[in-house]
């Protein structure tokens, strides 16, 4: 039932190191799980943080990759969900309890006992195949391809999930704090579910591609005039940003009611006015990925409405090319890494 | 239609400034306006900061009093809902925009152009009379004596607005920090609303009254070992405290998905740790009073379920008496003053 072979990886041997090729004697394939002959891996700046081992949970030999798509190669004897061939997906969480009442409807990424990472203990999607439990794979409707796919899987599922949370209602005042990676597909998302969309930037330049991925409004960061002519007025403002910048002034875009929502993590602590808060019935939250029930949900969603990241497609072999560039803040706006 | 007598009031002629009788000409009643015979007022510490001028919006002379119960004797042209010898109940706002769309959900306390307190420039409760819109003013179920509904009007809608909107399934696990005024009220509430209910304090002498509102559990504030084991097992923790507490410890009693709501305002400013809120999915939110669709889902729910504040009642006349010893932090739980 297993292949005897060894996975070729591209693997940090310890923290910080450049990725080099690196091979590994996969566990046997268990009863639950399948294997996958990788062709696509989104690059997310995770992949970089566990490289450095930046949330001191890394281990190493370190084989990073959680936005992957491959074909299915082998089926272990206890799925049936799943076929050789099949086009597949898999995300951050590799796997959960199961059993909490978080896990039960569908929303593994706050699973009570917490979810197991893709790459934490176990080796990620940059290699030629991979091994998981099927139940957390996700098969990718026919209308999107697999590049495209690949960073619906994090990048994706991490903005669809707050979106679908705190989105009402169609017309609702969506801001959207940063055009990346996260930022350009909250963009798209927000768009397609009806909100009236700002996007904001410190970069004037990037006005015209927001406009083209939805938005209906730009807005430069941090002209102060400006920003406080709309101060007030947002139901939503989701926060894809990971440096640091006026918290005030985020905090005052909302509207009686309105949600300030972090996706990025830009700074360890964050200061709130808790008289606004209270007065105005606002709320600060965090979000964090996506369970099953919304990623199965968010990649129909994309689907039917041709909902893609803007890539730039390069081989595995430039993994350390590829993650310099993110790093550099140079990636327009998700790399998409090709199977060798 | 209107009464030529002047309304006969307890008022803080000057910012800090103890109450003392004195006098006003009422505005002639408007045609959408009712007249009511001022039976039992709750004494609220806002009623205090109002007095002292705490928020910068108070005008003297200041009648305050915002929990309010009373009989109509006179009723504007216009309004057809209320009749002479209704008693009825006014809260904390006067009145809204009623075109917003939060007002047009019934959530004027979230009103986009801002609510008009009740207080805040016009007299309150603390007269014989009081004239306000008909339409903010709600009947009080006849299961509720008026000494009991006064102080629901205002601490009880206050606590049962986030109560109504966090708990979404019973057997919640549902944290009230804080047992006053507000707290007790928290606790009953969230008992008849069946979430799992504890209540803390720093006073280990409020535990057999905490089970008597009806606290399953109960847990002194601040024993580190005992704080540490109950870590990250609530869904919601209810903030009615108006001092400096540990926030880290407050907020580290939160579950993934878990909410810390304030409705007492304890700092000006919080810090929040961003990388729990975001990995744990939490959320910071503030609440305030509550609209009328709450307001009179309140009252019907109160009734049915008996659930009354602990008062102590007191002459009105003994006003100043009464403030000192909210202020004191001596009223257990509310004080109720009995028109004169």
């Amino acid at each position: 039932m297993t292949t005897a072979t060894k996975f070729k990886a591209y693997a940090a041997l310890n923290s910080g190191e450049k990725l080099q090729p690196w091979e590994y004697e996969p566990e046997p394939l268990q009863v639950d799980e399948v294997e996958i002959r990788v062709t696509h891996n989104g690059l997310c700046h995770t992949d970089l943080h566990m490289r450095d081992n930046d949330w001191n949970v890394s281990q190493y030999p370190l084989v990073p990759g959680h936005e992957v798509v491959g074909e299915v190669t082998e089926v272990g004897e206890k799925v049936t969900s799943l076929h050789k061939g099949d086009r597949i997906g898999v995300g951050w969480i590799r796997n959960s309890c199961r059993s909490c009442d978080h896990c039960l409807q569908g929303e593994e990424n706050i699973c009570r006992e917490g979810y197991t990472g893709l790459i934490v203990g176990h080796h990620g999607g940059f290699a030629d195949r991979l091994r998981v439990p099927a139940d957390f794979t996700y098969k990718i409707p026919d209308a999107l391809d697999s590049a495209s796919a690949a960073p619906l899987l994090c990048a994706g599922i991490t903005v669809y999930t707050p979106l679908r949370t705190y989105i009402k209602h169609p017309g609702m005042k969506v801001g959207v704090m940063g055009i990346g990676g996260l930022g350009h597909l909250a963009i798209k998302f927000a768009r397609a579910m009806g909100a009236e969309v700002t996007a904001f930037s410190t970069s004037l330049n990037k006005q015209e591609q927001a406009k083209e991925f939805g938005a209906h409004n730009f807005q430069q960061w941090g002209t102060a005039e400006e920003m406080k002519a709309i101060a007030g007025s947002f139901d939503l403002v989701l926060s894809t940003i990971s440096s640091e910048t006026d918290w005030d002034a985020a905090f005052s875009l909302l509207a009686n009611n309105g949600v300030l929502c972090f996706v990025g993590i830009p700074v360890s602590t964050l200061n709130i006015p808790l008289i606004p808060l209270i007065f105005g019935q606002k709320a600060v939250v965090g979000s964090i990925v996506g369970g099953r029930r919304f990623m199965a949900e968010m990649l129909e969603f994309a689907a039917v409405n041709q909902i893609k990241p803007m890539i730039e497609t390069m081989p595995l072999s430039q993994i350390n090319e590829a993650m310099d560039k993110v790093a550099a803040n140079q990636a327009r706006y998700r790399i998409v890494l090709l199977a060798d």
